[in-house]
């Protein structure tokens, strides 16, 4: 083989710029069939969902070479990529040099190429890789999260990596992680049985991080423009589709920036987001949306989506959200048919209600039929930091809530008077001395801003029209499994 | 003020192309000086290192407005952008309108206009961003970051957010932290007296990971071209200025690539991301240029580095980089000047001693005057999962040595013989059974791939000319320390 002739990627075989060249392909073995004479290998190697067909003239090659090549062994092959015969594909390789870098034993190799559910493939995490969903599924993730850096990079934002480790809880927004390099037989303890955590190694208490905002609010109040995508944490026993125990958010943050404009940035962002993937990921959601049409084809006909993956990323895309107050959606929600006929399961009394899914996909799927931005939001079911309303009721929080997803952002205008603050946080037991200096930031040079948080594993589900968030992440963390 | 006018950055402003408008600028103070008449306030808002003047007829505006204002308050102004009188800056404004939006009470400000340590900088974090010196490194961080999701995302490199708590602590790259939530009063116990796992959030031990590689190989032996950029750990309690207890790495993993191109691939990497800061930060390097001449001012002579900031970063970015094997490196130390005269604190005897920074720093700053790759080291100093050369003594890593830094990058081709790694493993004390999934890599459709790990702190350190680790993370957790 030549010495040091690249191998080409299948995504640049298939362009068909080099059709007629000699090229080398490496990569997985998908299927394989032919007859006596000839060999046909549909080749994967990641760089898009489509394989390429390898020709191979079983007279050319030993006998024992071509019994090594079954499902999810690897190969390097030559060849001169040509126009292809069959249908099926443009071009394919008539194979001249062939090696087998790794075989994959049929009777032990748990990918066959058969359909297996997603709940096996959950089990093999580290081989799902290989199939075309989870193929199209991370390449689809990656673009997600290249868009959204280059959506906050092209408007002047700054990346901020917020601590993940922090030595307050302060934010109460779920359970924390203990992070600790105590011995666990012996939890050092101070003289009145509590422990000690000055001997830990921060010296205090400390958790994984539940969210980077009053982080990036310090940022934000001197570089103006920021955001953060790293990895959140809640230690909540849920096993739903919806939940993970570790997961990724963006939480962007904007000095000077009103509720108005918080909106404003959340819908341009997501519909930003929409619409490099459908430009930027035709092939992968392609097979998705084929993949979710099959899905839906076995349920009954009142369940089935009325749109398919593609038609709905197009719909987002293309209208505007629709903006409703709280009390707005109060009312509506308290004429609607399933509360008279108390078709929900948490029937709407009046104002002050928290909402559960069935009334924000009441809104979204029944009522609008489009992405809702709900906002005004009564203080009492919202957190310490949001800006207070002059009716002394609400405060300036917005969730947008999308089709099939509920809540995919939540966010508000912040308070930034400082005596507000103060009031809030006693009022709801948030400490302040752990706190100081997120209330230093109202004592010096305060300003109006504010900012949200997106769910990139909600972002993930809506984008492939997969069911379990467990299938959008590459190696999900629950309740009782942590593998890989 | 007009209803929806919008504030203009500053960053826009000082191009040039609205001077003769109206605009509103708002920002943070720097500084205010003037006379009766007039005053001056340097602003800024983030959006780069330059203020923007704004000039005050002290006659138009209220006494009062006038006394709160002070460094670090947060002033909306608006007015007419204009060529400036003075000198210092091309453009300025002639305020007509001006709004405290938040004080700095002068007594309390921790931030005055004056020379502060990087030390009491420290302790203030969260207004830190605010200083010449935190704005650009932190400007720059985020040019990086972006860099770095643009360099592989155009070259065809899938990002996987590997896990950032696992079940396994099986690669030994050093203490990891515990991840639980215990009651850390009752941690339950089994009859034996050993810790119940099985009753913790995941079933099992727990840990924050230390590295993405092993699930980076995952995704690669399946999508080609993967690469993490994510947090990693280490419970190590080492207060120096190059350690961090919570860190960024990078590592790209890459199939069908042999150590020669994943040297290739370092050495471009980290030419390109210099030249991007060359090009991206220019604002913000001469600041920090500026800045690290000061420094050097007051060290001896004979300790002074011999290049500035950028002459360094250039210098890097236009040369090769020295390719040496770890066996010819010995051969270098072990004659040169430091160790026949015993000034190394580590005498190297002959082949098989691991390398210490001075040593390193030898090579890199004395020997060769330009980094150094080097490679092909004795298995016993390297990792289980690193690829054995024929001679049964080296493996195939390389470390790539930066001056001032040492190791930036530390990578392998990675074993893909399931006999070879199942051995080293077994030598080196890794047990099979946690990394059963990492082996059925090597069992099915196993094929050589090659990757590293480039630390983004010791990147920015380098690309920064900051002295201590601390200073190029927004919030550094080290031992005894996670405060914000």
């Amino acid at each position: 083989m030549a010495e040091k002739m690249k191998r080409t990627e299948i995504k640049s075989l298939l362009s068909g710029e080099q059709t007629g060249k000699e090229v080398i392909v490496k990569g997985w073995v998908r299927t394989k069939r032919g007859s006596k004479n000839v060999s046909f290998i549909a080749l994967n190697d990641g760089s898009c969902i489509h394989n390429i067909q390898l020709v191979v003239e079983n007279a050319n090659f030993n006998e024992e070479l071509l019994e090594k090549i079954s499902s999810g062994s690897c190969l390097s092959a030559k060849g001169k990529l040509v126009e292809s015969q069959g249908s099926g594909q443009k071009v394919e390789i008539e194979v001249s040099e062939l090696e087998v870098l790794g075989e994959a034993n049929p009777e032990k190799y748990p990918l066959q190429p058969k359909k297996h559910s997603l709940e096996f493939l959950r089990e093999i995490a580290h081989l799902r890789f290989r199939t075309n969903t989870f193929g199209a599924v991370n390449r689809i993730r990656h673009a997600m999260i290249f868009a959204i850096h280059d959506y906050f990079n092209s408007r002047g934002f700054y990346n901020i990596h917020t601590p993940i480790i922090t030595g307050s809880d302060a934010e109460g927004a779920g359970e924390t992680f203990k992070v600790s390099n105590f011995d666990f037989h012996n939890i050092p303890k101070m003289e009145d049985g509590e422990i000690d955590f000055k001997k830990d190694f921060f010296g205090k208490e400390a958790n994984l991080t539940v969210s980077g905002q009053l982080e990036a609010e310090l940022a934000a109040m001197a570089l103006g423009k920021v955001y953060t995508f790293g990895p959140t944490f809640r230690a909540e026993n849920s096993n739903t589709t919806r939940h993970l125990a570790e997961f990724w958010m963006i939480e962007p943050e904007v000095a000077f920036a009103d509720l108005d404009e918080n909106m404003d940035l959340g819908e341009d962002l997501l519909k930003h987001l929409i619409q490099y993937a459908l430009k930027n990921c035709k092939d992968d959601l392609d097979f998705l949306n084929k993949r979710l049409e099959d899905e839906e084809k076995v349920k009954k006909k009142e369940d089935r989506s009325p749109m398919g993956l593609i038609e709905r990323l197009q719909f987002i895309a293309e209208n505007n959200f629709e903006r409703v107050t709280y009390t707005e959606a109060i009312d509506i929600l308290r004429n609607s048919k399933p509360n008279k006929k108390k078709k929900f399961n948490y029937i709407i009394e009046g104002w002050g209600a928290d909402l559960q899914s069935e009334h924000e996909r009441y809104l979204v799927e029944k009522h609008f039929n489009k992405p809702v931005i709900l906002y005004d939001y009564p203080k009492d079911i919202k957190a310490f930091y949001m800006r207070q309303n002059e009716d002394g009721k609400t405060v300036r929080a917005m969730d947008i809530l999308f089709p099939g997803i509920g809540e995919i952002v939540g966010g508000s205008q912040r308070e930034e008077r400082l005596e507000f603050l103060e009031k809030r946080m006693q009022e709801m037991n948030v400490p302040a001395e752990e706190l100081w200096w997120y209330l230093d930031l109202r004592k010096f040079g305060t300003a109006p801003h504010s900012g949200f948080g997106l769910g990139f594993e909600r972002l993930m589900l809506f984008v492939t029209g997969m069911g379990n968030i467990r299938d959008v992440i590459p190696f999900p963390r629950t309740p009782k499994s942590a593998e890989f």
